[in-house]
């Protein structure tokens, strides 16, 4: 059996190939590899930083179990002494990368790996599936957060979101972003973000009446519960959580709020409100969810729709407008040597690079130059060391800090270019030193 | 430290605070569940069924240990009885589904539980995470393999499909709707489809001529090469392609193919032909990719753009034009007694259901009826028992066995259903009897 938790195999057939050409070649020189997104996905002026995590761990467990190197020697394709090899191999290079939680643009790396070609080479596979989904997320997430306007937004995407995988990093990338919590208890359990809950339509249809399914459940959570009024009729609904919540309160207990789940949100919301408030029941909160995204938030806040908080579910989770970017992880150096490509609309930039970012007088964020890695600029350098031979350089820093340091990023950020429709396009500029690169590298291949 | 194989947490927090209200008022009753998919995404007209094998793998393993006890605990939400009930919960409970690649369609029950009420509400979001992701992916995967027109196509989706599980399933269920074949290579591993992989831009650039790359990579591989002739211009590429091959000739190998990745795939697909055919080398394949999905592949078929095979990667991977489903798991009956839910816009049918499909004179499929579980009507019945009071009734099929269900079942398919775009809606009806239940539930419910 092969062992579950060893993902050195999740990866393409062609890294091992390729890696095997190399070998066999004794190629086996040093090569820098940029992770970018080359272009926005519709309505997207930025991205967040999220998944360098689980590329740390990963790059500090990769190795070849005896199962892997026994179904590669079953495929016929490898040599005995090349296997043997990746039998040895561990991950030795450098990791430079823009942390998690902060802003980045398109034509940014946000991620530099310097290692021998071999183990560069392999690890793309991983690296670009665990940067690429969380990035889209958490930008996703930080998109729903500012259309919200303050009001607090959780994670219901779970059951939706793409495997289980998915809906662990689904659940920590919208935490980083600025989300409230999460419904997802093993991601509460493994990443200690707070959980939050209420209640389900089956739980009120397993009862012949709506208001006896209420009751049976505050009497279990008297402090805690949130009522969901919308399984029959949102109204008659409200005025079951109006006679349960005045039932409480001659208890000493307290409903925390009531959740509508379909139909005309906005209608119901200032309805229920309404009927709430008649019954002095004003700081009973109203939670909004059902297939909800940052487009609905933002309408509902531009309308004063009385919500006091959210549940956003599948569109978040699945990045419904935008489940991919263009991102690639691009040979920009070997040996020494700057390259890049030419093929059509997928070329790329040379050499190892850093982003310096410049702040206007007024702390906001003015632009980015994207400039080769031992340019000394003015601005703020980006991207950091986290790896250096193959080991950490440092502790990494929590999930609550890399949330603080998205919060004060986001603050930071213009605010036409964080708009939820057709956002402006942030100022990034390439230093004159690596467009001069830039050209020597083309001259030299046209002269080939 | 929690065991990360363990999924059992891998809930939302609301299943477990509706337990303990179900525990707490002693509601234990048996509940049936019903999962469907209640409308269409953009030009889908059938869902191919996959995923249920992880469904009944992990209902036969459900169980909490200690750390998500002591976790549970922590929250200060529930109660030491409940969770000494919980420690001790298995599944129990029936599992009737429609085996994995059979088509089904809206409205119809992909899969039905039976169990104590809390058995089975916990395992919802788990259920509708796997059956959701695999056969949005299984149903994508179908159009292209339709749309490729019998030319091989195969799996390159692992770098963006959402996370490492949505990485593993997308090859399997793939793989089960017809692909040829994976360069994810655990997914080789685990689920023992072919293995299939060509080269990456990367490796032409680390040498300072494409040429010297070609020849460096069929060193390795002799007779089993397909050269990525793109990197810095096709047709170049295919002349460089052309020289190899020669050399190769010559020493009695073969190339097998060339692949291009960018640019007017159409056009240089034509041209490269030419320039191989021009040079005798007709039995060199030409292999497309480039985030192709089947909207490119159906124009190519149409026109027929000389490509052997295709590579199909993001958009498949993510099912980029229908990223999700409106997929409900809903109570349809507890304690014997049939419910139902009228919030707009989301109701469902109560009951226990099976599906019964018609075939033509021809063997076509003609219509579904809905029915109760318990009717004879004269259609084939979908739905199969896979597991009886928490036990496996019978040998789960391989995965081999499940796609040729698949490839019956889609050569059954009346073509204008298969359509890429906007197909016909096949004819689901619902039996008389059936809504004659519906009929006396919403009486009921309208009378309280």
């Amino acid at each position: 059996m092969a062992n579950p938790e060893n993902l050195t195999l999740l990866t393409d057939l062609y890294q091992l190939t390729m890696a095997q050409g190399y070998f066999r070649e004794q190629r086996m020189g040093e090569a820098s590899f940029s992770l970018f997104i080359r272009s926005y996905p519709p309505n997207r002026g930025y991205f967040v930083a999220a998944g360098l995590k689980d590329v740390l761990e990963y790059l500090q467990t990769l190795s070849f179990d005896q199962d892997a190197l026994d179904y590669l020697a079953a495929q016929k394709l490898f040599s005995e002494d090349f296997l043997h090899y990746l039998g040895a191999l561990k991950f030795t290079g450098d990791v430079w990368a823009i942390p998690e939680g902060r802003i980045f643009f398109k034509d940014e790396p946000v991620l530099e790996v310097s290692a021998p070609i071999i183990e560069a080479q392999l690890i793309e596979t991983f690296v670009i599936n665990q940067i690429h989904l969380q990035s889209i997320i958490a930008t996703k997430a930080a998109r729903c957060v500012h259309a919200a306007g303050g009001r607090p937004v959780v994670d219901f995407a779970l059951r939706r979101a793409h495997g289980t995988d998915a809906g662990m990093k689904v659940a920590r990338a919208s935490y980083l972003a600025g989300f409230a919590g999460t419904s997802n208890v093993r991601a509460g359990q493994q990443c200690g973000m707070p959980l939050v809950g209420t209640m389900a339509h089956s739980f009120i249809m397993s009862f012949e009446r709506e208001i006896d399914a209420f009751r049976a459940y505050v009497s279990s959570f008297p402090n805690t519960s949130i009522l969901l009024i919308d399984t029959y009729d949102a109204l008659t609904g409200a005025h079951n959580a109006v006679r349960v919540a005045k039932e409480m309160a001659g208890r000493g207990e307290k409903l925390i709020g009531v959740r509508i789940d379909s139909g005309d949100l906005a209608e119901q919301a200032r309805t229920v409100r309404q009927i709430l408030d008649e019954a002095n029941l004003r700081e009973v909160k109203i939670i909004g969810s059902g297939g909800l995204d940052e487009y609905d938030l933002s309408e509902f806040s531009a309308a004063n729709v009385p919500f006091d908080s959210y549940g956003v579910g599948t569109k978040m989770g699945v990045s419904a407008d935008a489940p991919w970017a263009d991102i690639s992880y691009k040979l920009v150096e070997y040996n020494h040597r700057p390259v890049l490509k030419l093929s059509t609309g997928k070329w790329s930039w040379p050499g190892r690079k850093q982003v310096f970012r410049y702040h206007d007088g007024a702390g906001q964020f003015d632009r980015d130059v994207l400039g080769q890695r031992d340019e000394h600029l003015a601005g703020e350098a980006l991207l950091t060391e986290f790896m250096h031979d193959g080991k950490m350089r440092a502790r990494y820093p929590s999930l609550i800090e890399s949330r603080k340091v998205f919060a004060e990023d986001f603050a930071r950020l213009p605010p036409d270019v964080k708009a939820i429709r057709d956002p402006d396009h942030y100022t990034v500029e390439f230093s004159a030193t690596l467009n001069a690169l830039h050209q020597d590298v083309i001259r030299t291949l046209q002269g080939n």
